[in-house]
């Protein structure tokens, strides 16, 4: 048996924030010195979404590119590519849509979900195939663990299922992914998780006075009207903060709220201070790696050929274990 | 403006049988003549239906070539390609399902069709975009005319707003096709039309005797008990035969039958002759050519090549119109 293999990414509708640092980010920069690494950015299913508004996937590619070499993905461990730079994954999800019913795809929670917060009285073709093609992502690179979020499992059950049912089907050349979860982070706004399309986001690249004032704005527990009053740090989207960027000291503050020893204001600020410490080397290697921009698309491009390289090499296997590689190689 | 271009093809689940001659392949051979033409063997579109047994796909994309040439497709004058070996179709295709509504793919009336003769109780997801590949099929090709069936029109007309959408969200780079439709021919069990898959065909390839004894045993107007009734030719399966491949004398056959002056036997006979009449010099280039099976690989390596050439350059357009041409080139 071979080893494990890594593939993980975003799609490209924006910068990272501190939730995809939290769900993904974090446990990919330890696992590229683990794992073999495949990131991509992917861009076709940036379009499922967004096809009316190419200019900004354009311009996120290389955006997300910067967040992730300035969080400490290193290109020469992890393999950088763009997703529509690949036409096998094309190919490989067509393959894969003759033997996956549109009902599975319906019934998939996160496509659900994703069309009733989006407000989709209409699915698109596209959309509703996006486990399909995330399957392809998955396997045209043969990666068995996949970092991601919890709303992820669904997706990678149902690739985890697309690609067994393959295997049955022809013969068993692809390999059968799982999914490798991470934490998750609420939105600023206490709501929901944290989501660029919610607008309750912290992005990466934010300043300073950005993360102060975001966190002095967010919401707290309702409970506390004077700053002695006990709080209940457990529903306090601060409190998460803390739980996250603060772990050493957040049993501390745990007991400081419950009890009413410490003020929302002054909380706020150890919050904001942690997420400084975390995002100063992260916004400075941003922008000296932005003034190199020739460097990003160079790293682009060449991990998009390597990727290519390992594309082909598995279309050709599947092709023939499919019996349609006619004419051999 | 640029002239026309010609796109036609075939799903390649088999030989090919004279509905395919009446209905596209005999237009094919004169149309090759006056414009560029482009023809499909379309082995992807194959499996949506068949991909459980793919050997049978590989099997037929040699039967279906061979049944070109043998009818006088030129591949100097037409340009033969096997889908599956052009992954800038499957790019296109992924591209076009962004924008297309799972609505709109269900109310194709051939979807709707296909889906319930051939019995499914779900769809999958591969079916249901069918006329998107289709789109794609047309639309890389830049092709504007489309020879096929009148059952293609619903399919065609989709494409023609498939292409029309991308057009107009990105830039006017692709060309709206239209339909060339063809004549149509009743099954010999005068249920429906030739279908290979309802088991009333006649093979390109059938012997002189599979001729003639497929007509005697073909469906007669059941009005006709004596061979002096009169006979309704209009609902008569033969009759087409006269009409398709006898077409000066028909007009007498018809008049004869009314008055009960012909025995369907006799009848029978006359439109066997002339189906072998036709098939003849077929039947013989068919055999000659399947002796240099080599040649027939070339033909379709070289004929696939080009057509990935312009699949190239069309690719290079679209990306370029959506703006995600990151790299230029
Ligand atoms: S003290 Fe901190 S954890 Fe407690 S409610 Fe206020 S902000 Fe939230
Ligand atoms: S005579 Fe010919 S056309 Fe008339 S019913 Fe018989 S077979 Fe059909």
């Amino acid at each position: 048996m071979t080893s494990d293999i890594i593939l993980t990414g975003d799609r490209t509708t924006g910068k990272l924030h501190l939730g995809h640092y939290v769900g993904s980010l974090r446990s990919r920069v330890e696992l590229q010195h683990v794992y073999p690494t495949f990131i991509l950015l992917a861009d076709v299913q940036a379009l499922t979404t967004h096809f009316e508004r190419p200019g900004l996937i354009a311009d996120s590619v290389r955006q997300v590119a910067l967040d992730y070499l300035a969080v400490g993905i290193d290109p020469e461990r992890a393999n950088l590519f763009i997703q529509s730079m690949i036409p096998e994954i094309a190919e490989l999800t067509q393959y894969f849509s003759m033997f996956v019913t549109v009902n599975s795809l319906r019934h998939n929670p996160t496509v659900k979900n994703e069309a009733k917060e989006r407000g989709y009285n209409d699915l698109y073709y596209g959309f509703l195939g996006y486990p399909v093609s995330q399957a392809a992502d998955i396997a045209f690179c043969k990666a068995t663990l996949v970092p991601a979020g919890e709303d992820q499992i669904p997706h990678i059950e149902q690739a985890r299922k697309i690609v067994r049912r393959f295997n049955e089907l022809y013969r068993p050349v692809l390999r059968e992914p799982r999914i490798l979860t991470g934490g998750r982070l609420t939105g600023l706004d206490g709501g929901s998780k944290m989501s660029k399309s919610l607008g309750n986001a912290m992005y990466l690249d934010s300043s300073r006075e950005e993360v102060e004032l975001k966190l002095a704005k967010a919401k707290t527990d309702p409970a506390r009207v004077r700053k002695d009053d006990p709080g209940h740090p457990d529903i306090c989207p601060v409190y998460e903060y803390h739980r996250h960027f603060r772990p050493e000291q957040c049993a501390d503050i745990h007991e400081l709220c419950s009890k009413g020893g410490i003020g929302c204001t002054d909380c706020k600020k150890l919050a904001a201070q942690a997420v400084n410490e975390l995002l100063e080397p992260i916004r400075e290697r941003r922008i000296s790696l932005a003034g190199r921009m020739n460097h990003i698309d160079e790293i682009l491009v060449e991990g998009t050929r390597k990727a290519r390289a390992v594309a082909r090499e598995t279309m050709s296997e599947v092709r023939e274990a499919m019996g349609i590689n006619y004419f051999g190689g």
